[in-house]
Protein backbone atom coordinates (compact mmCIF):
# COMPACT_ATOMS: atom_id res chain seq x y z
CA UNK A 1 0.00 0.00 0.00
CA UNK A 2 1.61 3.34 -1.06
CA UNK A 3 0.70 6.05 1.65
CA UNK A 4 0.76 9.37 1.13
CA UNK A 5 1.46 11.41 4.56
CA UNK A 6 0.78 15.60 4.84
CA UNK A 7 2.80 16.97 7.76
CA UNK A 8 4.70 13.94 8.37
CA UNK A 9 7.38 16.78 10.39
CA UNK A 10 4.72 18.33 12.55
CA UNK A 11 4.49 16.57 16.35
CA UNK A 12 1.60 14.58 15.37
CA UNK A 13 2.99 13.82 12.03
CA UNK A 14 6.01 12.59 13.27
CA UNK A 15 3.80 9.87 15.81
CA UNK A 16 1.92 9.13 12.40
CA UNK A 17 5.25 8.08 10.22
CA UNK A 18 6.52 6.24 13.13
CA UNK A 19 3.34 4.23 13.62
CA UNK A 20 3.44 3.61 10.02
CA UNK A 21 7.08 2.55 9.56
CA UNK A 22 6.21 -0.40 12.42
CA UNK A 23 3.86 -1.43 8.98
CA UNK A 24 6.41 -1.07 6.12
CA UNK A 25 6.28 -4.40 5.35
CA UNK A 26 2.63 -3.69 4.08
CA UNK A 27 3.22 0.28 3.49
CA UNK A 28 5.26 2.26 1.16
CA UNK A 29 5.20 5.74 3.18
CA UNK A 30 5.67 8.68 1.23
CA UNK A 31 5.54 11.79 3.31
CA UNK A 32 5.15 15.48 2.39
CA UNK A 33 5.14 19.02 4.13
CA UNK A 34 6.17 22.68 3.57
CA UNK A 35 9.76 21.91 3.06
CA UNK A 36 10.64 18.42 2.85
CA UNK A 37 10.69 15.51 0.55
CA UNK A 38 7.76 16.63 -1.45
CA UNK A 39 7.07 20.39 -0.44
CA UNK A 40 3.34 21.41 -0.64
CA UNK A 41 1.51 24.41 0.47
CA UNK A 42 -2.32 23.25 1.25
CA UNK A 43 -3.63 26.72 0.71
CA UNK A 44 -2.22 26.65 -3.04
CA UNK A 45 -4.39 24.29 -5.19
CA UNK A 46 -1.81 24.24 -7.85
CA UNK A 47 0.85 23.37 -5.22
CA UNK A 48 -1.29 20.36 -4.30
CA UNK A 49 -1.95 19.40 -7.94
CA UNK A 50 1.67 19.73 -8.25
CA UNK A 51 1.73 16.77 -5.70
CA UNK A 52 -0.11 14.30 -6.38
CA UNK A 53 1.58 14.30 -10.13
CA UNK A 54 4.38 14.04 -8.67
CA UNK A 55 4.13 11.32 -6.46
CA UNK A 56 1.68 9.32 -8.91
CA UNK A 57 -0.98 6.69 -7.90
CA UNK A 58 -1.50 6.09 -3.86
CA UNK A 59 -4.41 4.19 -2.11
CA UNK A 60 -3.96 6.43 1.23
CA UNK A 61 -3.91 10.36 2.05
CA UNK A 62 -3.16 11.22 5.61
CA UNK A 63 -3.08 14.68 6.80
CA UNK A 64 -1.67 16.08 9.99
CA UNK A 65 -1.15 19.14 8.86
CA UNK A 66 -3.47 22.50 8.82
CA UNK A 67 -3.13 25.60 10.87
CA UNK A 68 -5.53 27.88 12.57
CA UNK A 69 -5.39 31.34 14.49
CA UNK A 70 -5.71 31.38 18.00
CA UNK A 71 -7.16 34.97 19.60
CA UNK A 72 -9.37 35.91 21.99
CA UNK A 73 -13.10 36.14 20.51
CA UNK A 74 -13.58 39.33 20.50
CA UNK A 75 -9.76 40.25 18.62
CA UNK A 76 -10.77 37.18 15.95
CA UNK A 77 -10.62 39.29 12.79
CA UNK A 78 -12.91 38.06 9.36
CA UNK A 79 -9.15 37.44 7.80
CA UNK A 80 -8.25 34.81 10.80
CA UNK A 81 -11.28 33.01 10.36
CA UNK A 82 -10.66 33.04 6.49
CA UNK A 83 -6.99 31.89 7.13
CA UNK A 84 -8.11 29.20 8.96
CA UNK A 85 -10.99 28.10 6.77
CA UNK A 86 -8.32 28.48 3.70
CA UNK A 87 -5.84 26.19 5.36
CA UNK A 88 -6.83 23.54 7.67
CA UNK A 89 -10.57 23.16 5.85
CA UNK A 90 -9.94 24.08 1.91
CA UNK A 91 -6.63 22.64 1.75
CA UNK A 92 -8.18 19.20 3.17
CA UNK A 93 -10.96 19.58 1.10
CA UNK A 94 -9.12 20.34 -2.03
CA UNK A 95 -7.11 17.22 -1.33
CA UNK A 96 -10.12 15.40 -1.33
CA UNK A 97 -11.41 16.96 -4.06
CA UNK A 98 -8.32 16.26 -6.21
CA UNK A 99 -7.41 12.53 -4.96
CA UNK A 100 -11.53 11.73 -5.82
CA UNK A 101 -10.00 11.21 -9.44
CA UNK A 102 -6.32 10.21 -8.68
CA UNK A 103 -6.86 7.35 -5.94
CA UNK A 104 -6.75 3.60 -6.37
CA UNK A 105 -10.11 2.05 -6.17
CA UNK A 106 -10.22 1.39 -2.37
CA UNK A 107 -8.26 4.19 -1.13
CA UNK A 108 -8.75 6.15 1.90
CA UNK A 109 -8.78 9.75 3.24
CA UNK A 110 -7.66 10.74 6.77
CA UNK A 111 -8.23 14.18 7.76
CA UNK A 112 -7.26 15.59 10.89
CA UNK A 113 -9.95 17.75 13.03
CA UNK A 114 -9.67 18.47 16.63
CA UNK A 115 -11.11 18.63 20.03
CA UNK A 116 -12.34 22.30 20.14
CA UNK A 117 -15.25 21.85 17.95
CA UNK A 118 -16.77 20.13 21.37
CA UNK A 119 -14.60 21.18 24.31
CA UNK A 120 -14.08 24.79 22.83
CA UNK A 121 -11.17 26.83 25.14
CA UNK A 122 -10.63 30.59 25.43
CA UNK A 123 -8.84 31.64 22.07
CA UNK A 124 -10.25 28.23 20.12
CA UNK A 125 -13.46 29.85 18.19
CA UNK A 126 -11.28 29.83 14.95
CA UNK A 127 -10.02 26.36 15.34
CA UNK A 128 -13.18 25.26 16.66
CA UNK A 129 -15.19 26.42 13.41
CA UNK A 130 -12.41 24.97 11.53
CA UNK A 131 -12.87 21.16 13.13
CA UNK A 132 -16.58 21.47 13.52
CA UNK A 133 -16.26 21.88 9.29
CA UNK A 134 -14.01 19.37 8.98
CA UNK A 135 -16.11 16.39 10.59
CA UNK A 136 -19.34 17.71 9.17
CA UNK A 137 -17.63 16.97 5.77
CA UNK A 138 -16.37 14.12 6.33
CA UNK A 139 -19.43 12.38 6.98
CA UNK A 140 -20.90 13.95 4.09
CA UNK A 141 -18.46 13.19 1.55
CA UNK A 142 -18.26 9.44 2.89
CA UNK A 143 -21.84 9.19 1.40
CA UNK A 144 -20.77 10.43 -1.50
CA UNK A 145 -16.90 8.68 -2.88
CA UNK A 146 -16.84 7.02 -5.90
CA UNK A 147 -14.65 3.13 -6.55
CA UNK A 148 -14.99 2.36 -2.87
CA UNK A 149 -12.85 5.25 -1.16
CA UNK A 150 -13.24 6.15 1.86
CA UNK A 151 -12.47 9.20 4.19
CA UNK A 152 -12.66 9.69 8.29
CA UNK A 153 -11.11 12.09 10.25
CA UNK A 154 -9.16 12.21 13.43
CA UNK A 155 -10.31 14.19 16.43
CA UNK A 156 -7.81 14.47 19.37
CA UNK A 157 -7.43 16.53 22.65
CA UNK A 158 -4.48 18.38 23.64
CA UNK A 159 -1.15 16.26 22.88
CA UNK A 160 1.52 15.28 25.92
CA UNK A 161 4.36 16.22 23.85
CA UNK A 162 2.48 20.18 23.38
CA UNK A 163 1.40 20.31 26.90
CA UNK A 164 4.50 22.23 28.14
CA UNK A 165 3.79 24.75 25.43
CA UNK A 166 -0.08 24.86 25.44
CA UNK A 167 -1.12 23.30 28.55
CA UNK A 168 -1.99 26.63 29.91
CA UNK A 169 -5.17 27.08 27.49
CA UNK A 170 -6.24 23.82 28.50
CA UNK A 171 -7.15 23.86 31.77
CA UNK A 172 -8.61 20.25 33.04
CA UNK A 173 -7.67 19.07 30.22
CA UNK A 174 -6.24 15.45 30.15
CA UNK A 175 -3.56 15.28 27.17
CA UNK A 176 -2.84 12.34 25.65
CA UNK A 177 0.32 11.36 23.35
CA UNK A 178 0.67 11.53 19.85
CA UNK A 179 1.12 7.82 19.60
CA UNK A 180 -2.50 7.32 20.52
CA UNK A 181 -3.67 9.02 17.56
CA UNK A 182 -1.14 7.63 15.42
CA UNK A 183 -3.36 4.32 15.79
CA UNK A 184 -6.83 6.15 14.74
CA UNK A 185 -4.93 7.18 11.60
CA UNK A 186 -4.04 3.36 11.20
CA UNK A 187 -7.22 1.95 11.78
CA UNK A 188 -8.36 4.83 8.94
CA UNK A 189 -6.02 3.78 6.78
CA UNK A 190 -5.96 -0.01 7.08
CA UNK A 191 -9.46 -1.01 8.47
CA UNK A 192 -12.44 -0.52 6.46
CA UNK A 193 -14.24 2.29 7.94
CA UNK A 194 -15.77 5.56 6.84
CA UNK A 195 -17.48 8.74 7.43
CA UNK A 196 -15.81 8.39 10.91
CA UNK A 197 -14.91 10.78 13.40
CA UNK A 198 -12.47 8.83 15.94
CA UNK A 199 -12.45 11.04 18.99
CA UNK A 200 -9.12 10.10 20.98
CA UNK A 201 -8.60 11.22 24.10
CA UNK A 202 -11.92 12.69 24.66
CA UNK B 1 -36.74 43.76 23.97
CA UNK B 2 -35.82 44.89 20.40
CA UNK B 3 -35.24 42.19 18.14
CA UNK B 4 -33.26 42.79 14.75
CA UNK B 5 -34.50 39.34 12.36
CA UNK B 6 -32.77 38.79 9.79
CA UNK B 7 -34.23 36.41 6.96
CA UNK B 8 -37.57 37.25 8.34
CA UNK B 9 -39.14 36.77 4.66
CA UNK B 10 -38.19 33.28 3.69
CA UNK B 11 -39.67 30.28 4.48
CA UNK B 12 -37.91 29.75 7.97
CA UNK B 13 -37.99 33.50 8.85
CA UNK B 14 -41.84 33.92 8.43
CA UNK B 15 -42.54 31.30 11.00
CA UNK B 16 -40.20 32.91 13.41
CA UNK B 17 -41.64 36.08 12.42
CA UNK B 18 -44.91 35.12 13.25
CA UNK B 19 -43.57 33.41 16.40
CA UNK B 20 -42.09 36.49 17.90
CA UNK B 21 -45.53 38.75 16.69
CA UNK B 22 -47.96 36.80 18.83
CA UNK B 23 -45.13 37.98 21.77
CA UNK B 24 -45.60 41.62 20.57
CA UNK B 25 -45.93 42.74 24.32
CA UNK B 26 -42.33 42.01 24.90
CA UNK B 27 -40.70 42.57 21.67
CA UNK B 28 -40.82 45.04 18.94
CA UNK B 29 -39.36 42.72 16.05
CA UNK B 30 -37.16 44.71 13.37
CA UNK B 31 -36.60 42.45 9.88
CA UNK B 32 -34.17 42.28 7.45
CA UNK B 33 -33.38 40.65 4.61
CA UNK B 34 -31.95 41.13 0.95
CA UNK B 35 -34.68 43.60 -0.05
CA UNK B 36 -36.58 44.55 2.72
CA UNK B 37 -37.76 47.07 5.40
CA UNK B 38 -33.79 46.82 6.44
CA UNK B 39 -32.20 45.48 3.25
CA UNK B 40 -28.50 43.62 4.23
CA UNK B 41 -26.18 41.95 2.69
CA UNK B 42 -24.30 39.34 4.91
CA UNK B 43 -21.24 38.59 2.27
CA UNK B 44 -20.74 41.97 2.72
CA UNK B 45 -19.05 43.32 6.56
CA UNK B 46 -20.10 46.93 5.05
CA UNK B 47 -23.72 46.32 4.73
CA UNK B 48 -23.67 44.30 8.14
CA UNK B 49 -22.48 47.55 9.77
CA UNK B 50 -24.85 49.81 7.96
CA UNK B 51 -27.78 47.61 9.56
CA UNK B 52 -26.68 48.08 12.96
CA UNK B 53 -25.91 51.90 12.40
CA UNK B 54 -29.87 52.07 10.95
CA UNK B 55 -31.05 50.25 13.58
CA UNK B 56 -29.14 51.11 16.82
CA UNK B 57 -29.46 49.19 19.96
CA UNK B 58 -30.99 45.69 19.95
CA UNK B 59 -31.19 43.48 22.66
CA UNK B 60 -31.62 40.53 20.05
CA UNK B 61 -30.32 39.05 16.53
CA UNK B 62 -31.96 36.33 15.12
CA UNK B 63 -31.13 34.88 11.85
CA UNK B 64 -33.13 32.94 9.20
CA UNK B 65 -30.84 33.60 6.22
CA UNK B 66 -27.94 32.09 4.87
CA UNK B 67 -27.31 30.32 1.38
CA UNK B 68 -25.46 27.24 0.63
CA UNK B 69 -24.85 25.32 -2.78
CA UNK B 70 -26.27 21.99 -3.52
CA UNK B 71 -24.00 19.93 -6.24
CA UNK B 72 -23.02 16.38 -5.94
CA UNK B 73 -19.94 16.08 -4.25
CA UNK B 74 -17.59 15.53 -7.46
CA UNK B 75 -18.73 18.77 -8.63
CA UNK B 76 -18.33 21.05 -6.03
CA UNK B 77 -15.74 23.13 -7.02
CA UNK B 78 -13.49 25.25 -4.47
CA UNK B 79 -15.48 28.41 -5.54
CA UNK B 80 -18.52 26.36 -4.20
CA UNK B 81 -17.77 25.95 -0.97
CA UNK B 82 -16.15 28.95 -0.57
CA UNK B 83 -19.59 30.91 -1.58
CA UNK B 84 -21.24 28.84 1.34
CA UNK B 85 -18.59 29.86 3.87
CA UNK B 86 -18.92 33.50 2.51
CA UNK B 87 -22.67 33.95 2.72
CA UNK B 88 -23.89 31.43 5.63
CA UNK B 89 -21.13 30.94 7.55
CA UNK B 90 -18.80 34.14 7.65
CA UNK B 91 -21.83 36.18 7.68
CA UNK B 92 -23.40 34.96 10.66
CA UNK B 93 -19.83 35.12 12.57
CA UNK B 94 -19.49 39.19 11.08
CA UNK B 95 -22.59 39.66 12.74
CA UNK B 96 -21.48 38.27 15.85
CA UNK B 97 -18.50 40.04 15.75
CA UNK B 98 -19.66 43.30 15.17
CA UNK B 99 -22.58 43.01 17.35
CA UNK B 100 -20.37 42.14 20.45
CA UNK B 101 -20.29 46.15 21.24
CA UNK B 102 -22.94 47.10 20.07
CA UNK B 103 -25.85 44.31 21.54
CA UNK B 104 -27.81 45.65 24.91
CA UNK B 105 -26.07 43.72 28.29
CA UNK B 106 -27.30 40.45 28.16
CA UNK B 107 -28.61 40.75 24.59
CA UNK B 108 -28.71 37.18 22.03
CA UNK B 109 -27.72 35.75 18.98
CA UNK B 110 -29.37 33.15 17.79
CA UNK B 111 -27.95 31.71 14.27
CA UNK B 112 -29.26 29.36 12.40
CA UNK B 113 -27.62 26.01 11.14
CA UNK B 114 -29.02 22.55 9.52
CA UNK B 115 -29.74 18.18 10.12
CA UNK B 116 -26.86 18.20 7.30
CA UNK B 117 -23.82 18.57 9.53
CA UNK B 118 -25.08 14.91 11.23
CA UNK B 119 -27.34 13.54 8.88
CA UNK B 120 -25.96 13.78 5.27
CA UNK B 121 -28.06 13.82 1.84
CA UNK B 122 -26.31 13.42 -1.32
CA UNK B 123 -25.56 16.80 -2.84
CA UNK B 124 -25.11 18.34 0.59
CA UNK B 125 -21.64 18.04 1.52
CA UNK B 126 -21.29 22.19 0.95
CA UNK B 127 -24.28 22.25 3.55
CA UNK B 128 -23.13 19.84 6.20
CA UNK B 129 -19.46 21.41 6.30
CA UNK B 130 -20.94 25.07 6.83
CA UNK B 131 -23.75 23.70 9.30
CA UNK B 132 -21.07 21.79 11.42
CA UNK B 133 -19.09 24.78 11.42
CA UNK B 134 -21.43 27.32 13.05
CA UNK B 135 -22.41 24.34 15.58
CA UNK B 136 -18.89 24.86 16.59
CA UNK B 137 -18.55 28.12 16.45
CA UNK B 138 -21.60 28.95 18.71
CA UNK B 139 -20.19 26.31 20.99
CA UNK B 140 -16.91 27.91 21.12
CA UNK B 141 -17.75 31.95 20.60
CA UNK B 142 -20.47 30.98 24.00
CA UNK B 143 -17.44 31.33 26.27
CA UNK B 144 -16.01 34.02 25.68
CA UNK B 145 -18.82 36.48 24.77
CA UNK B 146 -18.37 39.80 27.08
CA UNK B 147 -21.65 41.12 29.21
CA UNK B 148 -23.85 38.37 29.61
CA UNK B 149 -24.36 38.23 25.96
CA UNK B 150 -25.18 34.55 24.21
CA UNK B 151 -25.41 32.96 21.40
CA UNK B 152 -27.33 29.96 20.24
CA UNK B 153 -28.22 28.04 16.87
CA UNK B 154 -31.19 26.46 15.79
CA UNK B 155 -30.52 23.50 13.51
CA UNK B 156 -33.90 21.97 12.02
CA UNK B 157 -34.37 19.15 9.54
CA UNK B 158 -36.35 19.72 6.11
CA UNK B 159 -39.27 21.62 6.86
CA UNK B 160 -42.80 20.59 5.47
CA UNK B 161 -43.20 23.60 3.88
CA UNK B 162 -40.13 22.89 1.36
CA UNK B 163 -41.00 19.31 1.40
CA UNK B 164 -42.70 19.32 -2.05
CA UNK B 165 -39.86 21.13 -3.60
CA UNK B 166 -36.99 19.29 -1.98
CA UNK B 167 -38.58 16.18 -0.94
CA UNK B 168 -36.88 13.93 -2.96
CA UNK B 169 -33.60 14.81 -1.89
CA UNK B 170 -34.32 13.99 1.41
CA UNK B 171 -35.81 10.01 1.06
CA UNK B 172 -37.13 8.73 4.64
CA UNK B 173 -36.65 12.09 6.80
CA UNK B 174 -39.50 13.11 8.65
CA UNK B 175 -40.68 16.75 7.88
CA UNK B 176 -41.43 19.55 10.63
CA UNK B 177 -43.22 22.38 10.32
CA UNK B 178 -41.82 25.54 10.51
CA UNK B 179 -43.58 26.56 13.01
CA UNK B 180 -41.32 24.43 15.10
CA UNK B 181 -38.77 25.81 14.58
CA UNK B 182 -39.67 29.47 15.40
CA UNK B 183 -40.00 27.65 18.89
CA UNK B 184 -36.76 27.25 19.34
CA UNK B 185 -35.90 30.93 18.17
CA UNK B 186 -38.54 32.02 21.00
CA UNK B 187 -36.46 29.71 23.41
CA UNK B 188 -33.29 31.21 22.26
CA UNK B 189 -34.28 34.86 22.40
CA UNK B 190 -36.45 34.73 25.94
CA UNK B 191 -34.75 32.25 27.34
CA UNK B 192 -31.39 32.29 29.38
CA UNK B 193 -29.36 29.27 27.45
CA UNK B 194 -26.41 29.84 25.66
CA UNK B 195 -24.02 27.85 23.78
CA UNK B 196 -26.80 25.53 22.53
CA UNK B 197 -27.53 23.96 19.31
CA UNK B 198 -31.49 23.05 19.34
CA UNK B 199 -31.99 20.83 16.72
CA UNK B 200 -35.60 20.47 15.55
CA UNK B 201 -37.25 17.60 14.53
CA UNK B 202 -34.23 14.92 14.76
Amino acid sequence: MRILLIGASGTLGSAVLAALSELSDRAEILTASRSGEHPVDLTDPASITALYDRVGSVDAVAVSAGVTPFKPLAELTRADYQAGLTDKLLGQIELVQQGLGRLADGGSFTLVSGVLAYDPIVTGAAAATVNGALDAYVRAAAIELPRGLRINAVSATVFEEAWEAYGDYFPGYQPVPTAEAARAYVKSIFGRQTGQIYRVGY
